[in-house]
């Protein structure tokens, strides 16, 4: 059902299984006992870093079917996504599967974007269960955007860390919680930044616009949620979408959690403003929250994940960062009857 | 619905409105008549080919309004793609709007898989009105995908064409025909082939998996349809196709056609195995096959998209092609009733 511009599931959908793998700089940070598995080894095994994002990838999927006592067959589509030029890091991953494939393009906000077309999914009869996944690899990202590994390039104080992470949710229509109720598509913002080193301020607009057209829709406040969850707007962009919302009537200043804040310690990682990509809020939500919702500590969150929609060209031709985010609200079994 | 791995709407979803757009070589071949509009200029009054795609199809989205009596303000979410790195000439495109926007990626495939979640979207009562769009644009992909413009480097006999080129399909709950009946999520298909200047070859194993999954999974044969379309298999592509699908026991010879072929006169063009690109097949659906279905000429096809989910890189690094098809049915007003 639509409701405003928001989305509402006829029924809720449960989140049947899902696993999280991050790499050994994600395993060292405040959110390393979250985590299914640490990998200390940054290549995956395989060649180049590419090959290893694609590794991480289909690892994440394949624990997230062995948590749920899955098989590939069970999973009627995969909609999954990642940063890597044409998607290869998820259409790599996809091809060792048989499982029909939608990959979407959303950069960090990707894994709302798949949860919600999931649910869509799910909610139509057209799948008894799908996966949503995605990843980011630290040394993908670094030398497609930013610089060569070697070069060692000093990043700015408002410059966020590609998380080399991934995550993976398996939506079903039937199981138990935590559950997928709906959610908002999200509308591009661009205020004008330029900054690609400052990602948080670009996405932030997106980040208010969403949340605040889903709390609008939807007649809640920010306290009726436990936490609401961006993706990683990170230690800049963050203050950024409480002012806006603010002035907007809006406080969520209790209530806001940050992936890419919550990824890294600022001090002793050396990791500036915070994570960011595919991966960073992926594996939280599905290391830290969704578990959880699934044991009630958290009833109620809404999880907005935020994308910064460039290319490494798009700056050098003048053009400013378009920002998106999607959002899913998610509940415990308790937070069902509230 | 689900039938089998494919996808049956509860009703029959309007393609409300659709607009078509290329550049001057596409608007010389034997689709000439057809398109909406031919644009001269390559830059599309723009300062760079990357722009220049942007707005060809925010153009062609807004000609698809137009020619509906449309406003933006109708439309509840655009599904968009293109091959630009990170989907820039969509996520630019769109930043025109105030639209809510899933971004996709399914190489050449795009079309296809931005009408499935339009219709998947329509079907579940999330939106009245969707858009489908893709685009294309032979001198981002020249320059992107092989070598830069000025180079003049010569093409292999089995090279395709990237077309300049973009198609736009609102799908609506409401409104006549064509009508969007279902489809089928593409699975990845991967024979091992390695030759980027054959991606025919490489595409033709997911088409034949596509639609041999959707005859099945319907219970009815090629007769049954006026046309199966394929996006972009071309010359070198489409007599593989045939071949894969006669192994199985399925002869489309007679219904079989294919946009990358009919894009060019390959003897007069020197265009080689015909043309490819998201927009190639999108241009040719709402240009020559939407309004043959509007007005009965055609009562049933199969547009059969496909893509090659490669990247400039990929090849480099020793990987094969995945290919990827995914496929909705379109019925005119007669079709309904057959």
């Amino acid at each position: 059902m639509r409701i405003g511009s928001s989305i509402a599931f006829s029924q809720p959908h449960s989140l049947y299984s899902f696993a999280s793998i991050v790499g050994q700089k994600e395993g060292e940070g405040p959110m390393k006992n979250y985590f299914d598995k640490i990998e200390a080894d940054p290549t995956f095994g395989e060649k180049n870093w590419e090959k290893a994002e694609s590794r991480l990838q289909s690892d994440t999927f394949a624990l997230a079917l062995q948590k749920g006592r899955l098989q590939q067959m069970d999973i009627d589509c995969i909609i999954a996504g990642d940063l890597i030029n044409q998607c290869t890091g998820s259409s790599f991953a996809v091809r060792e599967t048989k499982i029909p494939y939608l990959g979407v393009y959303g950069a960090c906000s990707t894994m709302a974007e798949s949860l919600l077309i999931a649910g869509i999914l799910i909610d139509g009869g057209f799948s008894g269960k799908s996966a949503a996944v995605t990843s980011s690899h630290f040394s993908t990202a670094e030398r497609q955007f930013r610089f060569p590994l070697s070069y060692g390039g000093q990043r700015t104080p408002t410059a966020q860390w590609t998380c080399t992470a991934s995550g993976a949710a398996v939506v079903s229509a039937e199981g138990g919680a935590p559950f997928l109720m709906g959610g908002c598509i999200g509308k591009i913002a661009d205020l004008g930044v330029t900054d690609t080193s400052n990602m948080g301020a670009a996405m932030a607009p997106a980040a208010a616009d969403t949340i605040m057209r889903y709390l609008q829709d939807t007649q809640t406040n920010p306290e009726d949620y436990d936490a609401i969850v961006t993706g990683d707007l990170g230690n800049i962009g963050s203050p950024l979408l409480i002012d806006l919302l603010l002035k907007q009537g809006i406080n969520i200043t209790a209530q806001h959690q940050d992936c890419g804040s919550l990824m890294f310690d600022e001090q002793k990682q050396d990791t500036h403003a915070g994570g960011s990509g595919c991966g960073c809020s992926a594996s939280i939500l599905c290391g830290y929250y969704l578990p959880k919702l699934q044991n009630n500590e958290f009833k109620k969150i809404l999880f907005a994940a935020t994308g910064a929609l460039l290319s490494a060209m798009s700056p050098q031709q003048g053009e400013s960062i378009p920002g998106i985010c999607h959002l899913v609200e998610i509940r415990s079994q308790e937070g069902l009857a509230c």
